[in-house]
């Protein structure tokens, strides 16, 4: 029997000893033996609930009990997450997390910890939720060389831009009916200005080149200026707008960007609504290959962390090897990846086009004073230069 | 460094060649150390190829290769595959296969030989090409108890209902096209008729349920008998026809199906068109998953089957333990699975209305002598019993 602690009773945590209790038979024989939650570290007591017999407050008592073979931390946050993760696996415990924050900044140290001890350091849900993007990165793709991956890494905003899009509202009213839902936090931030995405392409991309891809580094746009103007043109154009966090190989290296874009239905993401999350990505031998699922939610999330404790038991002693050095990959200019590009703007079709030359207009109904100018495919730098040229730009939105 | 023996230099087998030598450097680093091609096995000779050097056409002359370490099976059929496989495996030799038929057939035994000699039987291309799906069920999916997998598993008839959606064509003249492009062969009845996709599900279901499922008790229809007015039927009410190999979990059992089915635009596999391939899945704690990518061709599943030697050299003396015993899993009658369906029939209303009750009905401008009709979900049992009480019925396609 596999004795498991597990820190922090939020939500997924909670959702955590839920699977381990309703599945325990099936997950049982797929570990090989029965795996029993002996601990749950928290700061606060949970009187009448079953789980309070399990609470300690001190974690001391797990890092110390010999009996823990397994750590999940379900906690958040880099402190005292780092602290405990890493002292649990000097102590010779496997660790399953979920914490991306953690796993973005502190990936590879953890990741060599338990490589020397022939232990493991397992962070699936760190990206994409209850999608398996991590372990198949590890151990299906192992045959490719990936030029690409692009994801909805991010569920908040994923729902928002669907409701802005299915009931051509603005930014602020879904914000609160998101808020309202549960979906998004009362503090925002961190889901509408794209950094939640942005850590989980930084692992990605780090995962991808085997190298520590530094998140502060990655250009990221949230969607807090996306108004219900920018969707009924992308309507007008057939496409959808999308929050991706795409990392490519260019010949200058890999380039990562956090953005809104405008994507066709022939895009592998079109239709990837509501919270879910979705993974696309292109290997040079395997072509395309997308993964979707729930990226986020109680359940799904604490599914996967069972999978990582379910590994953890059948590799009891043998690393499952990452390859994430800390050896830190320059990212080369995003600016160098090449796409086309919308952008609004109250400048004549001659300055228009003898900046951008031949483009598209889009024209909506009742608007006027500006123009919707889809352009051909440059790089951003190209854009930039091009753009330049003109004085009356209202918004710029990629276009795949 | 790893010795390899590849069986059979046809597509897969030269793919696994050219896999091999394009991505060297990044699969040795993934490996941790350089995977060499040492012997080919083929009836032919390939002169002028550089391949010849590594030609043999004696099997012993690789099975008793104390420097061989790992088999790749890329024959097809069950013979001499399985004689092949099953020596390998007894000399200590761990194998990848793409061979669908040999695993729905012997995968229990040849798993439980690799289990007792701790080293590796692989066979993630048996199903679904390059989507990393069994891999995903093994290691991925084990906290979950999975209720349903619905997968679009074969590329060939994709392929050709795509065409006869696009171009409002007819089987025979979409069938003609398929083979002049190489996605159809000279003999299509494995492809057409299902087996093909029997035989993946069958390995799917085995894999689910951990034990053996006997592809030949599913029940397995083709898609030889779909015109191009079904079709339009599907169209004129915004749904696709795809071929579904289909297995759930139902209170009597696992029942399974492979048959073309309507499709709804909600449905995640709506948008699976061409070759591609994809499989659904549903866990009672997952929730809904979806996995989509290139389910044939030479160079994806040649990536795939050198991601399972990568798996091998990683776990050298390691067993990836695979639930899949040989006890045999008695299937449920796929008729106690609940779902609409669509009927085409010269009856009269008020005989289709006495044998369904409520019904939907679709009418196509210029189509007389008969009327479509969607019934309301029921099990395919209580169809049939109601059916019963029409003589009109020209076809029957099930609807999800």
């Amino acid at each position: 029997m596999i004795k498991i602690a597990l820190l922090g009773y939020g939500t997924i945590g909670s959702g955590v000893a839920e699977v381990l209790k309703v599945n325990k038979d099936s997950i049982a024989k797929k570990a090989g033996q029965e795996l029993a939650l002996k601990y749950v570290l928290d700061l606060r007591d949970f009187p009448g609930d079953p789980i309070q017999e399990k609470i300690v407050h001190d974690y001391e008592v797990i890092v110390n009990d010999p009996e823990i073979s397994v750590v999940v931390e379900a906690m958040g946050g880099e402190e005292p997450a780092y602290t405990f993760v890493k002292r649990a696996l000097l102590a010779g415990k496997s660790v399953a997390t979920s914490n991306k924050a953690l796993v973005a900044r502190y990936g590879p140290e953890l990741i060599r910890i338990a490589q020397e001890r022939n232990i493991n350091f397992l962070f699936e849900t760190s990206v994409g939720g209850g999608i398996p993007i991590i372990r198949t990165l590890n151990t299906c793709l192992t045959a490719d060389v990936i030029e690409k991956v692009t994801g909805i890494l991010n569920g908040t905003t994923n729902y928002m831009l669907t409701r802005m899009t299915e009931e051509d509202a603005e930014f602020d009213d879904v914000l609160k009916e998101a808020q309202a839902m549960g979906y998004a936090e009362a503090d925002p931030t961190a889901d509408v200005e794209g950094y939640d995405a942005c850590r989980k392409i930084a692992i990605l991309t780090s995962l991808v080149s085997g190298q520590q891809v530094d998140f502060e580094e990655i250009e990221t746009q949230g969607i807090t200026d996306i108004e219900a103007l920018d969707i009924q043109y992308a309507k007008a154009m057939k496409r959808v707008i999308k929050l991706l966090a795409d990392s490519r190989r260019t010949e200058e290296g890999y380039c990562a960007l956090v953005a809104p874009v405008m994507i066709s239905k022939k895009h592998p993401l079109y239709n990837v609504n509501d919270v879910y999350n979705a993974i696309f990505v292109h290997g040079n031998m395997l072509g395309d290959a997308m993964f979707y699922g729930s990226g986020a939610g109680k359940l799904p999330t604490a599914s996967a962390v069972v999978a990582d404790i379910v590994d953890i038991v059948k590799h009891s002693h043998c690393n499952i090897k990452t390859f994430w050095s800390p050896e830190k990959l320059p990212l080369a200019d995003y600016r160098k990846a090449r796409r086309r590009f919308f952008l609004r703007t109250s400048d004549p079709e001659a300055a228009i086009e003898a900046a951008f030359g031949a483009v598209e207009y889009v024209r909506l109904p009742g608007v006027s004073g500006e123009v919707g100018v889809l352009t051909e495919q440059m790089s951003e730098l190209e854009y930039e230069k091009r753009a330049a040229g003109l004085t009356g730009i209202r918004k710029m939105i990629r276009v795949e």
